[in-house]
C-alpha cells in the first residue's frame, strides 16, 4: 500500500553503495518500486539535496516512501529518523536535510531506535544499507513509523538563506544552478509579487543589468540573459539557449539584487 | 496495456527534473514501468538526442512509450506533440528529435493541444513535467492519440547529415562518438555495401590511413586502429582495448573518406 | 520466479547500450524488474567491475539474475558464460570478473553457445545486447543454466591483489577510492584480527602516519585522516568530512603498510 521508495543520495553511481540499498530493501520488500531521484547530490552538500528533494518528493503519490542519504556526520551520534509528513513518508539522519519540507508543514518524526528493524549485521559507516534502507522497506510494507522508534521533538535545523526585503527592494543569492546553468535564486515569486508587484525594477547580478522579470526565456533574443520566474516558483536567471553560469560568470552563493526603480530613475 | 514508458532526457540528474516527471506519471499512471534511455544527451544536442532514440526506442516492446525532453525552445512557439510510429508511441517537442524515426517510418502525429491532459499548475519552463510526461502517462493508461489535441500534418525535420558518394568513394562525417571513444559515421553498412562491396578501399579519417574494413575490433593488434561495422549498423573506427577519439585525436564532426582503390594504385 | 535482474557495466548512460539491453529483456520477460547495480565502473576495468558486483550482488535476494557486461575482450574468441553461484545466476564474460565472487564459493558454469537463446540479428560487437542480455532474461523466466550451453569446468581467473604479511605487520594496496574519496585497501578486517589484533600499530600510506585503527571516522577532528574497517569489510583510509584522495594525494595502486610496534618504540 506504499509501494513506491524513493531514493536521493549523495553517493554517486560508480560505487556499491546505491545498489546495496536497493538490494536491501527488495529483500524486505519485494514488491516495492524504487525510483530514483538523485545520486548526484554534490558530497555531503545538504543545502543542495533538501533543494532537489522538496522540488520532486511532494510530487509524488500519496504513501510515498524518500529514502534520503546525504550524510557527513555518519559515525557520530547525530540522530537517524522517520518522518510522515502529510501523506509522505521520509527515511533519513537528523541533520537539516527534511528542513525545507518541514519549515511550512506538520509532522511527526521518530529516531529509529528500534533494532528489529535494523539490518542484522551493521557496519558503522553505512548506515544508509544497515539501517535507513531497511526502515524505508518496513514502512513500505506498512509498519508504523511508532514502531520504529521512540519520537523525536525537535529537528535539526538547516539555517536556510532567506532574501531580506525592505521598501527598497530585495536581496537574495544564487542557492542552486542546475545543469544548463540557468541561476536558481532564493526569492520566491510570492516575495516578487508583495515587494515589486507591477513597479518598475532593475535586476543586478555579477556585472549583468536587467530591466524586468521575463515570463519565459524565450522573450529575449538568443543568446540574451533574462530573469523568470522558474518551474520551482523561485526567481532564476538564464541565458536563452545558452548557459548563464558560464556567460554571466557567477557562482553558487552570488549576490543578486532587485532595486525598485524611483519614477526620476525611469 | 502500454505498461513501459521511456525517458530520454539532457536534465541529467543532479536537479529535481527527471525526478519530477516520474512523479507525476506515477500519480496518473501508478502502475506504469519507467525506463531510463538516457539523461546524459549533451544539453540541447536535438542530433545526439535522435541517435540514442533511435538505436533503442525500437527494440523495446510493442506500445511502449518514449518520453523524449531535449527541448531547446521550451518557452518559446515550438510544438509539444505525441506520435504514433508503428507499434510505438512517443512525446515530446516538435523539434527534429524524431527526425530520424520518422524520415523511413509510417506515423501519426497531434499537437498537445488538449489541457484536459495537462497538469493543472503549469510554468512556461518545464513542459517536460507540465505537459509532456502528463501526456506520456494518459498514453499509457489507454487514452487514444486523437484524444491528446488535434492532427499535425507535418514535422520539423532536423537535416541529418547523409554522406556523399560516387564511382570513387565515400565522404561521410563522424556523428557520435561513444563513452569507449569509438568513433561512430554516418556512412550505413547497406552503402558500403553498394559502393564498396568486395572491392580494395583505403579509409582516411585524421591522420590515419587504414586499409581494409574488419569484421570486429578484436581482428588487430591491441591498440591498432580499426574500421568495422558497428552495432547500430555504421561503419565506426576504434582502437581494439583503447580510446580511438583520444588516441587518433579526431573529434564529432570530422571527415571519413572512403576512397576506392584502382588496379594500379594496388 | 527469478524476477529481478541487476545491471552492472562500463557503458555509461550517454549511448544508446544499457537501454538496448534493458529492451531486449523486457521483450524477453515482459515482467522482470531491472535494477541498475552501476553503468559508471571504469571502461574496461574488470578489477572495479569485480569489485562492485562483489560488494552488492550476493545482498540481493535469491534468485536474483546479475546481467555484468565489462567486457574488453568482445569481438576475440573469450568465452561468454552464465554460471549459478549459490543462489544466485551471473551472466556475462569469462574474463575474470566473476574470481572475487567464485573464489570461495561453489559454482556451476555453462558456455552460452545455445544459439537457441541469442538475438536473431546479431553484431560482433554488441554481446551485451545480442548474448549477454538475452540469456539473463531467459534465465529469469525459468530457462535452466544448462540449457544455455555446454558446461565448462574452469574459469578465466583474475589475480587479485593479495596483501602480504608476517610477523612485522602487513602490506596492502588501495584497491578503490570511492566517490568521497576513500580509500579502500585489500587489507581485510579477518587478516588484521589475525595480524594485529590488540597489538599496538603504526600505519602508513602516502606521506601520512596514523597510529591506530579507528572504530569510525567519527572519531577524529574534522578535517583529520583516520583508518577504520569500512562497510565492505575492508581496511579504509578517509577524512573526517573530508576526501582523503585529495588530502592526501594517494592513488589507486599506492602501497599501505600496517607495522607492528615493537615495546621499544611505543
Amino acid at each position: 500500500m506504499r509501494n513506491v521508495i524513493t531514493l536521493t543520495t549523495d553517493f554517486g553511481l560508480q560505487d556499491y553503495y546505491v545498489s546495496a540499498m536497493k538490494a536491501v530493501m527488495l529483500g524486505i520488500a519485494p514488491d516495492v518500486r524504487l525510483v530514483d531521484i538523485s545520486h548526484e547530490i554534490p558530497s555531503q552538500d545538504i543545502m543542495a539535496g533538501s533543494w532537489v528533494l522538496q522540488n520532486s518528493a511532494t510530487l509524488f503519490p500519496s504513501n510515498t516512501v524518500h529514502l534520503v542519504v546525504v550524510d557527513p556526520g555518519v559515525g557520530t551520534d547525530r540522530n537517524a529518523i522517520a518522518l510522515q509528513i502529510e501523506d509522505q513518508y521520509f527515511v533519513g539522519p537528523d541533520n537539516g536535510i527534511f528542513s525545507l519540507l518541514t519549515q511550512e508543514r506538520d509532522y511527526e518524526a521518530v529516531r529509529l531506535s528500534n533494532s528489529k528493524y535494523w539490518r542484522k549485521e551493521r557496519s558503522n559507516t553505512f548506515h544508509g544499507r544497515d539501517i535507513f534502507a531497511p526502515a524505508a522497506a518496513h514502512l513500505s510494507r506498512g509498519v508504523a513509523l511508532e514502531d520504529l522508534g521512540e519520537s523525536v521533538d525537535e529537528l535539526v535545523t538547516y539555517r536556510w538563506t532567506v532574501p531580506i526585503f525592505d521598501k527598497d527592494g530585495v536581496e537574495g543569492m544564487v542557492i542552486h544552478i542546475d545543469k544548463f546553468g540557468n541561476l536558481i535564486t532564493n526569492i520566491t515569486e510570492s516575495l516578487i509579487e508583495e515587494v515589486v508587484d507591477e513597479k518598475s525594477v532593475k535586476i543586478y547580478i555579477g556585472n549583468t543589468i536587467l530591466d524586468e522579470i521575463a515570463v519565459t526565456f524565450g522573450t529575449v533574443p538568443e543568446g540574451e540573459p533574462v530573469a523568470y520566474i522558474g518551474s520551482s516558483g523561485m526567481l532564476e536567471i538564464g541565458i536563452n539557449q545558452g548557459n548563464a553560469e558560464e556567460m554571466l560568470g557567477v557562482q553558487k552563493g552570488a549576490q543578486i539584487s532587485l532595486i525598485l526603480q524611483k519614477e526620476s530613475q525611469l
